[in-house]
């Protein structure tokens, strides 16, 4: 692969992470589906949670538990890196904000996270999915506002 | 246009909205006006807000909103794509502070944001600029902190 | 050097400076030293302080004033610019957050900054590096929650 094919790679897994984390906080799960491999593999280290199969029962899984809060995930300073013409590894610092939908009116936790998604990308009918996600964690803050 | 250009041309965008946001947030608005194409459409869909018209009216508008305020915006996770030699669309996440420029001991309202720029781009004359641009939120928190 | 050349130096940048976060907030400040050119210059121009010497030193300075805190450091909007095959510059927009590692339970201060890195950089046997660096801020909020 040429330098410049090297580089058009390279943005396209950065725009496909894009995709993962808009389409998450849009709420447009179909949508998100479809930036995952068939089969997903996601672990978080602090929580020691896998969830390991086809790729519908994470988003299930994600969609449930996020029902009723607005969420924001920002990405930031990727580390990608070309293992081969279809497999791709890479790092992403991410800062998380959730809290209910209808505002700190309503009683319910309000989390704000800061960590690093280790990733792994693989290129299926010419186009990059994520295949496993590890998440590691700076920081988690949980707070329980007072209702108002 | 081969890759190499494609991804010139995309970085060439990514570096024009990063003069987008440091000339807001340092108050260069002399510099900021450049990053606009002469006509430029501004739509806030929260608000249901257009400003649209010749950029000088657009750039007033935000300096005096802005005057007395500390301003911090910051985007994260492009999509770029090109859509000819001079057009080409994009999205970015943001988040945005804005307090009293003399912090909580001043009275006055500080707002937080997060949400997506939904923007069009034009070549002139060989440089990119941002012709149009509409702003999605996810989340606006307002606050009004108790004076010191 | 052509264009995917000058695009692939430009991503080697990033992904150093994606380091240079990624390596600070995990303390691992071995790693974090090979960031640097072997003589760096850090400057703050708020505190008006300069660190000018062997990047051992800064290095040994910044670990030392961390110890015991939990440090998040993000940054955005990258404006690379190469001035020949070994020299380059760049700008950033950052946050960092700056709490105590055991949470707000224990006593101490809470940092949060906004601002500008401007930094300067070099290619040494084949490797980038951070040469110098300034630091700009639009706003930093230093609170001292009460113990719970």
């Amino acid at each position: 692969m040429d330098a410049a094919q090297q580089l058009l790679e390279i943005e396209a897994i950065k725009q496909l992470k894009a995709r993962y984390f808009r389409l998450l906080d849009t709420k447009d799960f179909a949508g998100w589906t479809e930036v995952f491999a068939p089969h997903f593999d996601h672990f978080m280290e602090m929580e020691q949670q896998e969830i390991n199969g086809p790729r519908e029962e994470f988003v299930a899984f994600v969609a449930e538990r996020l029902a009723g809060m607005t969420t924001v995930h920002h990405g930031t300073m990727p580390e990608i890196e070309l293992l081969s013409d279809t497999k791709a590894k890479g790092i992403w610092a991410f800062v998380d904000h959730i809290t209910p939908a209808n505002g700190p009116k309503e009683d319910g936790m309000v989390l704000q996270g800061f960590g690093h998604y280790h990733e792994t990308y693989e290129k299926i009918d010419g186009v990059w999915r994520i295949a496993t996600q590890r998440v590691t964690r700076l920081r988690l803050d949980i707070t329980m506002p007072e209702p108002q």
